[in-house]
């Protein structure tokens, strides 16, 4: 996507200076940059690469010295990763998928197919299903019965929409990622290892898992506006109503989510998170890669969960998490920090003992 | 699926008052019930839903006045999610394909097909590969040269069942799972630095992996019968042997099994397990979610990991055990309680050194 | 794959003995094995296995006495899992997929497709890809445009191989891996949650994630020759430069790689490991089943990373480490000792409270 430096300058609001005729040809770091490419250095750090490329302009910080740096042109950025995402917005190739039904999809005679869409080769969209203008559906993509997929909504190849799953408009659901499989839901018919565990903290010799009888999932999984959805992500249906991701929410890659689940609007769930069945999590949340959360367990708004931390009780808006179980991050850090040195705690404790005469 | 009350009473065994000719549409929370839904309420607490929502008909527990709830029929449930189990059955849609094999369908001329097949659009079936009766393959699935897959299984999509991988009857795996893929084993042709670092804690500098030689996976994998495999999920074929699931175990979405692991009989194993190679996990084990277990260990009969744990060792029968390492979960919770309060211990034995002069 | 024991004896170069004309058909675990299995026999406590089948080859370690075990015949292994990687890879079977180009296959005019290949059926080959000479691609594997894919390569099915991603020759992709999927970036017009909580510990009340901006990916990913990488692991493409997996590395199922990530040749990456964005792994680094790496860790040449350990430091090269957060395996060990004995170390510290009158 060729565009001049001057047409890039309006499409993110950055401020530039020199020759906005130059034309980009797309961006780079630095020290590989081409004639024709957009060097991002938006710090002086970054700016050292400059020389060893080729970049005739660049992105830099604000007050940065363009001329100096041997450029011919630059874009200013007051925030550095404000102007990344301006940037590689307007540099930013399109779907790439031609408008139109393709000739080997099949699609059900009383699916709903709005305006614009285009339809990629091998995806199958059941009966009743809703496909809202604008769409676009790559090679692979399947979509149940009764589903629904809102406007300008893109399913990436090999993404299963399950049956009577809605997903909100402008969403992004990325490669082979699963929404609408059944919830792992099942019940001894009578008390079974879990419920023997939790209660007494051993598994009862009457209490096995002899029998597991499923609870089968009658709801489905509502998704809100402008979602994203990772690769190879699995999302499972409700119980009784339906499992909801809320609108502005970002899912990375490999992210579990069970049934029940309500997670709230814009909140950050990183790969590799799981949330167990019926777990709640408010607005605003960020749930760092790896973290778990328990059955149930209900996150405040504005929380943030660290890295590989797991929660099995609710946690109060606001709060800052690290740690397995998870604690308070300034507690944790506490703790941490006398964990380090426990064998020498340890070989005082011993030091003592002895002169007590314990 | 409209049923009418006494249906769903005879389906599932449950004791039932009042209007059974009303027709239930479907199941719903008390307080978004509609008309036709027929409300679980089977606590007092979910009961008090009903007044906000418009169902006439509830299952409620055992001996509860339905109509002083304002009910004009209810079913009774003596244990609730056993009840929550049949009543689901009972409304749970069919699978939605149509029988028969659709033409888009791609089947190995001496491939076996069983009666009441349904196999949907661009479901690609190998040679010599046998289909059970009932079988039911949803759009996408592919199956691998001389795989078997039992009568009345079904495979939804994306389903990839590599060749010779044999499920049995009766099971259900959701989208986009992979049975079969090749085991993740590689050795250096000297010793490397795993080797080097288990037996001395360090990695020798002539134990570096220069270069990494394939062990190829001979075995298949061999899932029993009425086993559940999640969405995602990945099970590895064996290196000589067949990987092996045993019948009635179910399996969450995105777990990962290894090449040589054996897990028993109706195991519960929730999302994001990972089983590394040649682990033995045996009968009614249940791991929580994120649970870890480290290759060549065995986890004995009825044990129940707690989520998030990890174990390196094997693990007698009827263990309850909960971290990492794991540990049995009374000594892990007085281990945590003390590790909770580490900083105050640490500045009491500070304390003491100062008093003791030390 | 029926082969004489000469030739496998050949193809392996290990020693043998006795009667070489024997046709062996598949290997298989000495008491399971048939009289045309080569029992895998490579130490003595394996070898009490052949009494109970019926194999009349074995593979044994070097110095057995062949025909004191009733043997017909013997290869001699001097280090068993190198003469496993030989042996399975002299009997593994062919990848199954006739040569040429399936006719459902979809690819794109101006694609370029070597010498050789096979094109499963449903498979998709995007404007411009380029597929090397000899390269196997299995049913419903997609390619999209501009990207290529070397020589030998097999991707299997529903492997998802987005735009302009490169892989090299001779790699393996296992089914449903996705790689190229966009990156997992975004940034908030003012200070986020994230920002505020690592700066301060907390979420301060004005530092909400109130709007989330896209940072798009606009570069790619490029993997090295003799890669392989398994099943549902997802690798996402760069924001800037490209993603990169250096040349024989080998990548276990459902492992995360984030945008930006530098992975450097001959690691091992076990499955269900983390690698978040921008993170460097040096040359032949193991990682152990779920491994998490924070962003922008940089980890040494030839370190070992414990199964279930995070980092979110950098690492020097060739460090041995294990927990979370992970530090070097002997003072782990030493803290664990501890630990476990934590509740004594406990109850002693109040003991002696006591006899100071503390």
């Amino acid at each position: 996507m060729r565009r001049t430096l001057s047409d890039i300058a309006e499409a993110t609001g950055l401020a530039a200076a020199g020759r906005l005729d130059l034309v980009i040809a797309g961006a780079a770091e630095p020290a590989a940059a081409g004639p024709d490419d957009l060097a991002m250095a938006m710090s002086p750090k970054f700016a050292e690469g400059l020389a060893a490329g080729k970049a005739r302009a660049a992105v830099l910080w604000e007050g940065a010295d363009w001329q100096a740096l041997g450029l011919e042109a630059a874009l200013f950025a007051p925030r550095a990763r404000v102007a990344l995402a301006a940037v590689t917005e307007a540099l930013a190739p399109g779907h790439g998928l031609a408008p139109g039904i393709h000739p080997t999809a099949i699609v059900a005679d009383d699916a709903e197919i709005g305006a614009d869409v285009a339809i990629g080769p091998f995806v199958v969209i059941g009966a009743g299903a809703r496909i809202g203008d604008g769409a676009v559906l790559h090679a692979h993509a399947t979509v149940g019965d009764g589903a629904a997929i809102g406007a300008r909504t893109r399913l990436c190849e090999g993404v299963r929409i399950a049956h009577a799953v809605r997903i909100g408009a402008d969403c992004l659901v990325h490669a082979n990622a699963v929404i609408g499989s059944d919830g792992f839901s099942f019940v001894t018919p009578e008390r079974g290892a879990v419920e023997s565990a939790k209660e007494t903290g051993a598994v009862a010799s009457d209490a096995r898992n002899v029998a597991l009888r499923r609870i089968h999932s009658l709801g489905a999984v509502d998704v809100g506006d402008n979602v994203e959805i990772g690769a190879a992500t699995t999302i499972d249906r409700g119980t009784v109503a339906d499992t909801r991701i809320g609108a502005g929410t970002k899912i990375d890659n490999q992210v579990q989510i069970g049934h029940n689940v309500r997670v709230g609007e814009t909140c950050l769930i990183c790969a590799q998170v799981g949330l167990a069945g019926s777990s709640v999590v408010g607005d605003r949340v960020v749930l760092g890669g790896k973290v778990g959360v328990a059955d149930h367990v209900r996150i405040g708004n504005d929380s943030v969960l660290a890295a590989t931390s797991a929660v099995g009780g609710n946690v109060p808006a606001g709060s800052v998490l690290m740690g397995t179980p998870a604690l308070p991050r300034a507690e944790y850090m506490k703790i941490l920090m006398v964990l380090r040195r426990l064998p020498r705690l340890a070989d005082k404790v011993k030091e003592m003992q002895k002169k007590l005469g314990l």
